[in-house]
């Protein structure tokens, strides 16, 4: 495991728009609008989801934290790329993601974050006490989660089209 | 779940090489060369083990099935790369995976492979009669596997700075 590290923690999220355009740009339909199940995501869904991240969760938290007297958090809404997302293309989405997270990178780097400023803490409304640091770490592990979970997603489609290598395919046990 | 196609399983075979490229291709060593513990792979690995694939495994059982008159596979080596990676550096891979992965699909392009073509079959050394189109699946499902493994590596150097938030981010419980 390594330590917290502003610098390596944003190669991760400076990383992430370029990988999932890479990833999802030029697939069929039929890879992009399934999902795992009932109340499962699709990798659309997925997109839609890191969208809103960005535009309520991440950025917000961390103003909490650093700027504002009441360091409770508002709960996040899981949901809501459901409504979002609608009438949008995928593209339309990579698009709005990439640049939503380039601004909230910028911010984040304007903001020349000490070691003290990443021990500053805010509420969160089922945890209690965390840390910057510990929300910048939450950002970057969800990045790779969702990253992950849309391979996973993918992969799914094929479950019964693999024959007996389900066996060795350890993905899409899960 | 989709029906296979090879249409669009080749979409998801011709993304990878930009995928990880896109993924890797600016992260410090600490994410490239950790791994998840004793006998786990790195991104590094990971990458090294595809290229192994590239030369040894998907092109080579596909022709066996399609063209030659022993059926039997050869058993793939899942070690090889620690040799082949040897003195190489992840962007050598990844440049190495790039054209290898570019051939490939221009072979099985050129191959126009017919319905009956997809139903022939080749002997897996421990599943027996397998089909090229479970062969072709399980290509795509291999690639997206190790997407979804790199991720799940990488998350979990955050595992213990993420703190509280280990009970909402799924992938550090793997």
């Amino acid at each position: 495991m390594q330590k917290f590290s502003i610098h390596k923690a944003l190669e991760v999220l400076e990383q992430t728009p370029d990988t999932l355009n890479s990833f999802l740009k030029d697939l069929s339909d039929n890879w992009i609008f399934f999902n795992e199940g009932e109340e499962t995501w699709s990798p659309f869904d997925v997109v839609g989801h890191l969208i809103h991240g960005e535009k309520t969760d991440w950025i917000q938290r961390l103003n909490k934290i650093l700027f504002e007297d009441d360091k409770h958090f508002l709960p996040f809404d899981r949901f809501a790329q459901f409504e979002n997302s609608k009438g949008k293309s995928l593209q339309d989405l990579l698009h709005e993601f990439t640049i939503l997270r380039e601004e909230n990178i910028a911010l984040v780097k304007s903001l020349n974050l000490s070691e003290n400023d990443l021990e500053k803490k805010g509420i969160h409304p089922e945890f209690g006490e965390v840390t910057a640091k510990q929300l910048l770490a939450t950002w970057v592990t969800h990045d790779l989660g969702h990253i992950s979970q849309i391979a996973r997603v993918m992969a799914k489609q094929y479950k019964k089209e693999v024959g007996p290598w389900t066996a060795y395919i350890s993905i899409l046990k899960t």
